[in-house]
């Protein structure tokens, strides 16, 4: 066994360790066969969780081509789905963005009845290029991971003849992903990032969504003296009764140790704030853009720009020295390992099922993007009760 | 300027932002000199926070000599400590251990007044070697970091002829670092290791002393279900108190998902206990030593003992797999960061006012291994509320 | 001045000092004098809450009759509105209910434009009594406090001809009321009920929607062991990520020392469950109705029931004891002291601006019961933030 | 069967059902009779958690001669102690001081050889008057429950013939008390006087010793943002840790909307301080006296005092008014219910195995004031980890 080949079996097996539901679907799809002479074409990240999920599909009887995002796949575990699964894995660590439209272009040729897509990349391509329009009546189904693809899909083809299935927009997504999950890997990101101790740090944290209110929490459970930003009323009074203080922008970030942004718009911390930050105030956004925080302006403005550690650049701004981390892309991902694998258990139980229940009648969806139907959230939900909490790990 | 130089100054710069205590002390020893003619012999870790603290100890005048711990040392840091403060740095990230004492030999060749030290290497050999007999004498006082060293001394040099001040047994560090910086980096240490999710995890804590509690307490912060274990019925009340489920030892390790030993002795858990843990249970120490756990025993009844993720070992053992973070060793400093910042901005300032009140008047003092005296201790704690917190960052 | 109206003054004085949004609505209507010139016919507990309020409908030109809820008016209140509003109060503490309807009908024959009610009483005897048949049409708008109320309407007059505002159904009362008022409130209730410490004590909330996640958080707050039953799978997986253990209701409440039922539903409780119990178990309710426990059952089966404290029953039920607190009604309400003043701050604020902007321009509105507008929930939202957050209190 | 003896009766079953550990004892002491043939003489508040420990105390064979503290006697509790247990209760609620101090009297002269004492009412007669001059050599040992009871034990007979064992100076009940107990029912205390919601007050605690943390703790745990004053620069830099901000007391005070003194000493709040406080401020008193408050200077200040609630004074002082809770006294035991069952269980439960342990073998003690043994002491945390937490209820 080549070296490669056990690394990538030692990731997935840490993987299904705490993807209890993924496991237990695969199972069951290996009596029930939900799959069962269907062709699957699949654009998702390669890694050890998916490697999970793929098993499960391909005990449902799939035949599986997938390719990954650009340059993220794992070339390790890509080795062992190819060697354990019989899943066509196309892509690797160094591909470029060409090498992973043409992917695509692949995966497509394979004639899929169900897609699974992540950004719309496989739903634009047959849609648009020649190629494919004779494959557009032979697709039954598919899903799409994120809301973005699902916007962009709504574009691209009005009238599109099979349903799309939006993994994101479910309720047990926004609990378990954005309130718990990115609440505990921001605290993580910001810990590895920093090595600095949370106990007592004041920190403001703008925006008290899902997302925020997680973050604010986690901080607060760690020991950080948090105080809340946020501009809807309603919102700000919720933050205000859990127990936060809440400020208006200027006076919380001019008294922080910390500021983190997850509000999910541009422009929240702007030129006109950062003069008021306090000299060696460390910087952080968990919201979806690196444009929450207008840093090419910082940027230009610094009289000195220098890589400090590995995720903190140090910016020497109007005498004082203003720390950014991980350039402030996403800090829970940037600085630290990516959502927690049970995340993506529940995550990909989701696509599972969705992808089952076209195969099994997506006649009963209509022909456009839309939510995962209540079942199937419920089913999931059912089924983390199961194994996350009843069962326990065994 | 080198890259090597300049990658350990930027580390000390990032420490020093986060070390205004000991920051404060260096900018007053500008003023009252206290080492002013005096050479200090150390034995410590060679890295950022140290470089910060050198800083300190030479603007007050001192002559250095350091040597590190025994294949620790930053040699970036140790570049950029030799540039710019002056001290001689001995050892490299490649020594052996026969190199370190060999360099300990060479701090106490050049003559030091004052000695810092660390597991008590260089009074040992102070003691010990007949080189240094005449040495002794000139010695006017030490400290020294840990308590294992002070047990040492007691030993080594009954009627030693300096006062050597213990800096580990004050309660500002059993609060700070023990209770919350233990707790804050074992949470840390964990989610680096593991990548899983803290949250909805039965996590069984053994031990609910000052470390115990702070982890305990953490784990809850990122939504764990902790139990606590604890034999001293008094502290298990405490627990109870304070919110966390209480149980023996066998039905709370049957039931958890993930422990967690922190109670500073021998055997916690042994081949007896092994048996009742469940599949997939996470195991990490943080107490003293690796032998909280009978790991040799598990190593050599495992039929397979794989390295699944860098940290995480897994153990197949009697039809379950184990799996042991950072080979049971301290989880917070194997799989994190070691020690936040702040915590060493507080021991070493307790450490530069200790070497300051000897070289002012060491005769004040017992010639014995002893406390730091109450009087320090509360001046370390109000520069810790002065720079911490009525200051802030700025 | 008699003492009962000094009475009455000081307790208006103490809900005025904590219901700054009323207060401050009282000002502004003294300046537009949104209701000069209108009759208000009001049925609503006269209490000192309703007192502040009052004043601040007259400040707004508002000619007021009004009547308690049966059996709940505080005499002495309402000789201070009396005297110090020129408000015209109808009842007293010892009324029947034949009492209260008709001075429900002496609140219709006052001819008031504008209705504030509550659980549809006097909407119920427009409607349906031939006296009242002229006075339909000169009714321009009404607002009604409760979900129950509403529905009643909706039977009682399908085709109303005029708008009635539904003030229990806003966001802003759910989190503040619910999640957080009823939270606090029923810890209050509990502790003085029983007595007992909530340190330690295994408690089973059962229902975790906005007021169950409430109780449970603030029971965890004075360090209750708390585990949460909730049927839902989506919901119990919030509460399991939030850091509560989950059960199903059977070992869940024979694990308890203390059950709290807030599901909103009949039967949580049944015959089947209370002999699972165990001996010396607290019982108690916060939920709408006493019939979340099968109660009558309990009552004909116990061999002897007991009131051992004020609000305490024991039962002893097949050689057990079961302490059942305020006879299963709302134990924050029987218990306690009703609903914190800030609650009833916001939820007035909710009632006046309702009627204002009905005064203003009624057409705006469908004739039937709805939702506040969110307009209106928002601006009582920004008061919030204004006068509890960014003033405090002075 | 009397009323009041009903009534009494049902308070003491209630008090049982929460006192298992001194219900336990009694089930032992009936088998082991360690007070067999022996005269106990006490002074405690009779209420109905001294009668479940005086039923402990004549199951082990003593004869009891008690006198509750003046004024605070339970006529039907009484009542029923004398009905159930056959012991001789002297005194009642309307009694006077002087009353109470012949009651003493009354003790002393049944020629007890155990006493249990409470602020040394009883050791004071036993050593100043004449006629029980040789009453002193037949008392064979004794407790007392208070620490200023302890102290003037010292002054009044230096030279003691018999040990007294001080219950309060043992760390179980710092803990379970001072910790937990006051934090909780000092929240309860609060609410009962104002009905106010705690979430999102700004309360300043001052004082973060054993009392004063849990204080800050329950308040936080029910929604309030705590600041804490504390001198102590250690025990600040704790509380900061822990998540509190904590500040100076002038700054503290000025921006509460509550402020809670918890130190112990006089004068913390003084005329200074008062101007600073806002409009509309709460003040409520923890510690041990009244004078942590300059109220007579307050109160002859005032333009204006009024009771505006049972447990709350208005106070209007220099254009603002302020509310004092329960004039200053311990506002969880004025306002409050007094201290919760469980607490005494444990307080009670030392008091029981110390006067055991003396009965067996006084002469082990030294004959003076001095704390309870460690051994019982964890002998009583060993059955409090027994009753409360392994056994729970049942
Ligand atoms: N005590 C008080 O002062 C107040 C009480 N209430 C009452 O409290 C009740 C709950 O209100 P909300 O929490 O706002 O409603 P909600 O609808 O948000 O929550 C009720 C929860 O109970 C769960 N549930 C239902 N049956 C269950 C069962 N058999 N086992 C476990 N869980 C079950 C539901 O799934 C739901 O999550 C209602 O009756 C409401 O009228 C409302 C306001 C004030
Ligand atoms: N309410 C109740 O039922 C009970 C009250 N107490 C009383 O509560 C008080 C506190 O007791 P513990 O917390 O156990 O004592 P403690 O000694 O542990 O704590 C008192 C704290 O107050 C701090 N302090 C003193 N002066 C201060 C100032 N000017 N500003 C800020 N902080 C100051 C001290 O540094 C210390 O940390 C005592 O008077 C005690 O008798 C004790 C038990 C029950």
């Amino acid at each position: 066994m080549t070296d490669t080949l056990q690394s990538g079996r030692n990731r997935i097996q840490w993987a299904k360790a705490h993807m209890p539901i993924v496991a237990a679907l695969g199972q069951e799809f290996a009596k029930t066969r939900p799959f069962e002479g269907l062709t699957l074409g699949i654009c998702l990240h390669v890694e050890a969780k998916t490697g999970v999920w793929l098993e499960a599909l391909t005990k449902g009887g799939a035949n599986v081509v997938i390719t990954g995002s650009p340059g993220t796949t794992q070339d390790d575990t890509a080795e062992a789905i190819r060697a354990d699964y019989g899943v066509q894995v196309l892509g690797h660590r160094n591909e470029t963005f060409d090498d992973h439209i043409e992917q695509c272009r692949q995966v497509l040729r394979a004639k899929p009845q169900l897609l699974s897509d992540n950004g719309a990349d496989l739903h634009s391509l047959l849609f648009s290029e020649e190629e494919f329009a004779d494959q557009i009546p032979q697709v039954i189904g598919a899903t799409e991971e994120t809301t973005t693809g699902a916007t962009r899909l709504r574009e691209l083809a009005p009238q599109q003849s099979f349903p799309t299935l939006v993994i994101n927009d479910t309720q047990a997504k926004r609990i378990v992903e954005n309130r718990y999950g990115v609440g505990s890997s921001v605290v993580d990101g910001i810990m590895r990032a920093t090595n600095v101790m949370l106990h007592g740090k004041r920190v403001a944290v703008i925006g008290y969504g899902y997302c925020g209110s997680g973050v604010a929490m986690r901080l607060r459970g760690m020991g950080a003296h948090v105080t809340v930003v946020e501009q809807d009323p309603l919102i700000r009074l919720e933050a205000h009764m859990e127990g936060f203080p809440t400020e208006d922008l200027e006076p919380a970030i001019g008294d922080a140790d910390m500021v983190v942004t997850v509000t999910g718009y541009d422009g929240i911390i702007t030129r006109e704030h950062f003069p008021l930050l306090k000299h060696g105030v460390i910087l952080a956004n968990a919201g979806h853009f690196a444009t929450e925080m207008e840093l090419d302006y910082l940027r230009s403005e610094a009289t000195q720009v220098r890589r400090i550690r590995e995720q903190v650049e140090a910016f020497e701004f109007r005498g004082k020295t203003l720390y950014l981390l991980s350039g402030g892309n996403l800090v829970n991902l940037a600085a630290g390992d990516g959502n927690p694998v049970e995340i993506m258990d529940l995550g990909l139980a989701l696509q599972a099922l969705s992808l089952a229940a076209m195969a099994k009648n997506a006649r009963e969806y209509a022909n456009a993007p839309q939510p995962v139907p209540r079942g199937i959230e419920m089913q999931v939900a059912r089924l983390a009760v199961d194994h996350w909490i009843r069962k326990g790990l065994s």
